[in-house]
């Protein structure tokens, strides 16, 4: 495997997907061949799930915890073996909104599921593939709801979810950041947008020799 | 847990719903409550993802391997979680047409994931639930394909597979029966209906003071 897996992270509002086209857009720049994905959803098989994790609503009630986390989890190795993996093996960058660290602050901290479980089934799910490089935009929870309010929009059930449990998400992500420093890069999601690519480029040029 | 919990294993075409419906109707003419369910698709999350894996074809592409199991995984946990747990607790008597033997057979033995991955995720979905008595009814491949092609209907993804994969699922299911002889009752799928009904009772009978 010779290409770069670079991940965002964060909560919704953080500017994950603005970050993530401008560094691809560097990239692209420099004559990089360029993925830009995300989880879930970056496949047509999870495209569908996506749907069905975000917006099943009333048609297929309530999601028992462990019932989700396996959704993800088929997302995610449907995925990987489909597009990331291919990429990656063609020797291009791939830019993804979310991967396994999303799972485990959204399901491990703010859920009722061990985190050690969820790790382990995702990393069946890819085989073993972790980022090079995964950044994380880390934004207090007040910021990113009215950030998300002024982008409007209807929100989606995790969206809905109380304060709280934006909080422990957070608090799940700089506990995965503090535990591996080496492959994390995090960011205040506050500064201004160009100040922000910078920091990514600063991160992400050494390991460009393609 | 005080309820009971019976499933039906064997490959397409054994008769598993007819002999799971008799002995429902069996157990409801001496007072029990029964839940007759099944897997994949048991509840409505379910039968959205019994609809993607069977019928998917084209408009999902290939599925991965490891995906497949986990979409399986994600439906038994929903559906233990909310319908075969409760009906146990009320004492009711679960009779579902496959369970964790299922994707042991046709994920374990005829695809390309080790055995031990498969069913720890399944425990884990399941937390740790397994039926008290399982029923194989045991089919030869070729007398299996005759039944379902005098049944008509179109032939779903599964069935459309090749013969070597219907003979590998079936040494599948008589190795699980094999390594775990006091949860299994193996028969001859071949016998007529009612002495394989008889056979069932035998062994049912005895469970029966709930």
């Amino acid at each position: 495997m010779t290409g770069l897996f670079i991940t965002f992270e964060g909560g919704d509002g953080a500017g994950k997907s603005t970050q993530a086209e401008l560094l691809g857009a560097w990239l692209e720049g420099r004559g990089h061949e360029v993925v830009r994905t995300r989880e879930p959803g970056g496949t047509r098989l999870g495209a569908q799930l996506r749907e069905l994790l975000l917006h099943g609503g009333e048609e297929i009630g309530a999601v028992d915890p462990r019932a989700e986390a396996l959704l993800y989890a088929a997302d995610r190795a449907q995925h990987v073996a489909k597009v990331v993996r291919p990429a990656l093996e063609r020797n291009a960058v791939v830019v993804q909104d979310r991967y396994i660290d999303s799972s485990l602050a959204y399901q491990g901290a703010g859920r009722v599921l061990e985190l050690d479980d969820v790790r382990r089934i995702s990393d069946w799910a890819v085989e073993g593939l972790w980022p090079d490089l995964t950044v994380l935009l880390d934004l207090d929870p007040g910021t990113a709801a009215a950030r998300r309010r002024s982008r409007g929009g209807t929100a989606d059930r995790l969206e809905a979810e109380a304060a709280e449990f934006h909080t422990a998400v957070r608090d799940g992500f700089l506990a995965l950041a503090h535990a591996d420093p080496e492959r994390y890069l995090v960011l205040d999601a506050a500064r201004p947008v160009d100040e922000l690519h910078t920091a990514i480029l600063a991160r992400v040029a050494p390991s460009i020799r393609l």
